[in-house]
């Protein structure tokens, strides 16, 4: 095992491989250099900008003697590369590779990117969700045929004193709580396990400076549990935005149907729906036959998907054109300064490795992330 | 006058007339009768959804006794209501009304609606500077084209670390600076007075309650001045987003022109330009053809308008088409909450009457705001 076995300060002995959509910035080898200078160090680029990934070509040579990935799907099979250690995922998820052999048969540690996607998907989920109560879609519309048009403007709702709840508060909750709560929302958290305390409602994951909710003190309420009625009992809590942000796990599949749009929909006092969901998890969270059924019925006030169930979303699916739902594929995590806050909790991993310390963002294999 | 000239809290001899596009709120009539019990009340509801304005009848036996009217833009020839005393505008601007001769020609007190606009305003900003940065109107594109596209994902610039110029410091630049601060933004402040220490950034104005910037405590820079060289030294402070939150007066006219948008291109590295501007105050603070050009030429990174010159927009006008531009017909302002806060600051004007104390949101008729 890698971790805890003393201190390595050079990295004598390792072999990291960057498998990257981006090249290295400039400097950064050199400052890797300068901490590990044992560390050999080698880079392929990948394009995946496409959907699906094109697979890739990494020799056996190369393979054989890496210690460390950073990837974002790419993996050995683990005859190919016996001295990998650990991988880290440029992914927040882990749960695209939780089927492969070097995940679920090896002890090779996996450490997520979970903290580098809170600013760029909180603005996603913001931006999305103000749009929609704008109009912004409608106005782009009539910008599009040159017309000035105000239409339904005197039923825009602005988010003062609205609730938003967040059903999972790591760090892409935490950010979001911060904004929302910046624009006078109330908010409601809800977390696997409960947060009776302060101390447990602090975050232990990496998030940039100054952002988040390091402290778990902007909800209001909290909530938790794995149960259908600890969900239910956070759902009915009257919600005008309901953000998904909680790992895909078996647990978590569908965790929103039929059942859960029916709460919501009471909750908002059994008229038009007054929730408006953001699913920027993954697309199998929700159940895409009843979230269907939730939009048309207006049962819900609305959705902003970043995520959808099939993915990517067929042309022709009833999806994208369902009733006041506003979808992109799958970028919200997109920022240019992605890579940059990828690098820096690789290496904060790379340290701890020197230092013989416990990694950070390890998944748990067996739940999943 | 009728300000300062002893107490009548009954509110004996006055008549409000309420010209609204809502009817008032239930209860609202018997709130202001329980608080002021000889306070005569008539409303007319008109309909301003429609650009012009539609002329309104009021008859000339409404009009003799008025002494208090809440209204957008209608108002009486001076010798039409010989008792009026206070005009409560249902705008965050007096523009519109300079030229009425109830304005300039009588001493009849004109009072804003400044500070209504915070919330609903701040998120327009937000929305549509997010919903550029992260490709929103491109994505709506392809969702209504049915088709899961990525294209330049890799470019999205999330807002961490990035400066917002906000030019006038009021109510709206308060309530968007809280939001860009919890998005890890930098704001620069611009206020044509200069603001030196902790008191004179305090907010005096009419704020829904932990909105805005009551301290004036956000801002890491601010800036001041009536000069061009004052202007430009703000311009010239690396901003990513410009907000124009000034009021429309002889000195604001044109205020950005093509030397301006010169000041912002050097400052951006003299490349592409580094400054997306957003216009929620009146379209002539903007030179359009000056704007149009900076477009094309990529000297600024964009620009999201509610409010353009001429306004409405034309039919066929350039700007609609123009490059990287958001144009919404002037709605940003709406909220289903907006009438709500225009009547918290009515009916604190109303208790200022009634207590003999100086008006809230009083428009200085020399300034003209």
């Amino acid at each position: 095992m890698l971790v805890k076995t003393g201190t390595n300060k050079t990295l004598k002995g390792h072999k990291l491989l960057l498998i990257t959509p981006w090249a290295e910035p400039a400097g950064f080898r050199e400052k890797l250099a300068a901490a590990f200078p044992d560390l050999e160090f080698v880079a392929h680029v990948q394009d995946w900008t496409s959907t699906p990934l094109p697979a890739m070509e990494i020799t056996p040579e190369t393979w054989k003697d890496v210690t460390i990935l950073l990837t974002f799907s790419t993996l050995p099979k683990p005859e190919e590369a016996p001295k990998l250690q650990l991988v880290q995922l440029m992914s927040a998820g882990a749960n695209h590779v939780v089927d492969v052999p070097i995940y679920k048969d090896t002890d090779v540690a996996f450490c997520t990117a979970n903290g580098v996607h809170g600013p760029q998907i909180s603005e996603w989920i913001i931006s999305t969700y103000l749009a929609f109560e704008h109009r912004l879609p409608k106005y782009l519309e009539l910008q599009n045929e040159a017309r000035w048009e105000r239409g339904k403007m005197l039923t825009i709702e602005d988010a003062v004193s609205k609730t938003i709840g967040i059903l999972g508060y790591g760090s892409i909750g935490r950010q979001t709580a911060r904004v929302a709560s910046a624009m006078g929302m109330t908010v409601h958290a809800y977390t696997l396990h409960p947060r009776p305390d302060p101390a447990s409602r602090r975050d232990h994951g990496w998030t940039p400076p100054g952002l988040g909710d390091p402290d778990g003190s902007i909800p209001s309420k909290w909530f938790s549990g794995g149960s259908t009625a600890d969900l239910h009992a956070f759902l009915a809590s009257g919600l005008d935005l309901l953000v998904i942000a909680t790992p895909l796990t078996n647990q978590t599949q569908h965790l929103l149907g039929k059942a859960e749009f029916d709460v919501l929909a009471a909750a908002g006092g059994g008229g038009k729906g007054r929730t408006f969901i953001s699913n920027i998890a993954r697309g199998p969270v929700i159940n895409t036959d009843d979230l269907l059924e939730a939009l048309e019925g207006e049962r819900v006030r609305g959705a902003a998907l970043d995520v959808t169930d099939p993915e990517p979303l067929p042309d022709g699916h009833a999806l994208w054109r369902a009733k006041n739902v506003i979808i992109t594929p799958h970028v919200s995590g997109a920022s240019t300064r992605y890579f940059e806050r990828v690098l820096g909790i690789l290496e904060e991993n790379l340290r701890r490795v020197a230092e013989g310390e416990g990694l950070v963002n390890r998944v748990d294999k067996e739940r999943g992330y």
